[in-house]
């Protein structure tokens, strides 16, 4: 089966949907390599926002063959110093700007740096690197042609996003459940815990949605292996008021005896 | 032709179109069905709506080739009691909830109760069957597995919608056009009939949204067979303050004389 | 490579992503062409928009190949008395309402009137044609079929819509960038020049978008060849209060001396 897999390629942009230029990049990829089998991710990437974008290719490319090449346009410097990417590890191919966004696939990976003139055979437009320099490069990965014919080798470091420095929450989802980085396995053993968001205390956790009381914001496990925070039936985001990048704090109880329970 | 065609998945859910989740999806379908043709039909079906869910899965299905696998997620009962289905009959086939959402495609149908662990290999996390247990089912079914190897045949009943139990509005679509449950040819013949919504009267009908005079709210057959209340270039549901599940009245006039016409 | 290139489809319309009716039209063109490779456009475009349609498929559609037919449908007159089309040239391939929508694919073009008995052996639903008229004939000429065989020969005129008799707005983005009609190549060299856009006066010239201070609004060439009006990290069109249609005036200044520089 693999012998007649059609490549894919997947996208991922803060264009929108009303406009072309999505489908600019796909005219684009499907002159160059006409069997590629094209995927959306998400175009509503907030305008400009690498860190979203970064959060949601990470999310996404873990389900697709490490084949998959993704297409990643979030690109407030384009046509400036920023560096045009393809990178190849084995287990994601990714092109993209060299601004943070590509950081899910960059550990262990080889990096080119893409050629402009390489691409069309013309200097892309100044405004347009998604398709006069990404989408082509991302075709020709998709084709078969190596990482080296795209461009010369990176060999100083690429742009990663900073690390969050402590418990928070990653994502709002349209749900409105808040995603956040809260790793269970990585909390110490002994005692339960509990997260304080704010002045709000989640302390009830529920191994799924259903399970969770009306109106009472509950912790469960995520199905990216990180705790939500989530409200059935509602805005979790919106009942809490938390967005983005809020900071949360994870409470441990001792086992015995549970002193540090308030009584409020 | 047919031994080329090209395997078909729709996919219809509640996901929206900002996060990574209807990717995550179609790279587990491409994963195990790497042919698969996957369409959208929609993904913006309101958080949770069963019902919205089922009448647009209803409308496009009727398109589409009876070997196409309908994969439809809008399951705000994730991870509870409600089983996983995947069905077959010689019209339809369709993988979801047993939430009432698979209701176009239940008459006639063989049914399985999609078995968790065979999957994937692993348990399927419990907040998002989508991506564990519903696309793996429907990628198997489009790449050829037989309904059977997927789970254990299901014998009492599937969950259904309840009908409508008279004339109403089942959808309100993006331009404001009302679209009814009431089929013209159900009407008794005899004389004319209008419709009333609320307080407005509705007698005139046309064939074309072009004949319909400005401002004047219309009936039109709809293109799947039923009337819908339309405004030219505006929305009647906006304009009529009419909402879905609205109850309509078919108000029948005699042949001969239309002593019911009010005069009002 | 020529002999395996699966036909392409483009799909551009006012429908919307809510409703099934984009889905039903897919089903139609596969049921016809299996492996039609599908590609959205936009279907975001404003109900009966005609203008904003024919924009976006201009831009998208130099990005295709010439094979690729673009099946648009903004058709407020759908069912009256606006002829349906086909129609080829050596560059494009294109289906969709006489109304002005195909403008961007009219010179030197072979056309056909669609017949409608002939798309599916029975006659459009009067409100679909999109479904039940366009979207076949499309599929058929994406498969293969002779142009002729969709219907008859048109040699009277077609619709377009009316070109812009000066320098004005003719798009506004997800960006708030206001794309203009203004070919830098026709403005006559000798000087500067630059865009009176209300009471406001934009003279900055760069290349990309980076270059650009922070709150100034620029011009910039974009990438269709004509200049535009950004902001960088921000919207033109909201600080400058544009929108589609909004006239503009290009100044130009003698090389020597400035004369008509203002003090203001």
């Amino acid at each position: 089966m693999k012998r007649s897999c059609p490549p894919i390629v997947t996208l991922t942009t803060d264009f929108g949907l009303r406009d072309a230029y999505v489908a600019e990049m796909k005219g684009c990829i499907l002159s160059l390599c006409p069997n590629a089998v094209l995927v959306d991710i998400s175009h509503q990437i907030p305008a400009g926002d690498i860190q979203e974008g970064a959060f949601v290719l990470a999310r996404a490319a873990g389900s697709f063959p490490p084949a998959a090449v993704h297409l990643a346009v979030v690109d407030p410097g384009v046509g400036g110093t920023r560096r045009a990417l393809a990178v190849e590890s084995s287990r994601f191919r990714a092109v993209g700007p060299d601004n943070g966004l590509l950081t899910p696939f960059l550990d262990g990976v080889q990096a080119v740096a893409l050629n402009p003139a390489g691409a069309q055979g013309r200097a892309p437009a100044a405004t347009f690197h998604g398709r006069d320099l990404f989408a082509p490069a991302a075709a020709r990965l998709a084709r078969g042609d190596a990482l080296a014919s795209l461009g010369g080798p990176v060999v100083d470091a690429l742009v990663r996003l900073p690390g969050a420095t402590g418990p928070c929450v990653l994502h709002v989802d349209r749900f409105g459940n808040c995603v956040t980085n809260i790793d269970p396995r990585q909390v110490p053993p002994g005692g339960s815990w509990s997260v304080q968001a704010g002045d709000r205390h989640i302390s009830l956790r529920v191994s799924t949605y259903c399970e969770a009381p009306a109106g009472e914001p509950v912790l469960i496990l995520g199905s990216d292996g990180r705790m939500e925070i989530a409200l059935r039936g509602g805005s979790a985001a919106g009942t809490l008021n938390l967005a983005r990048g809020d900071r949360l704090e994870v409470i441990q109880q001792n086992s015995t005896p549970p002193r540090r329970e308030k009584s409020t």
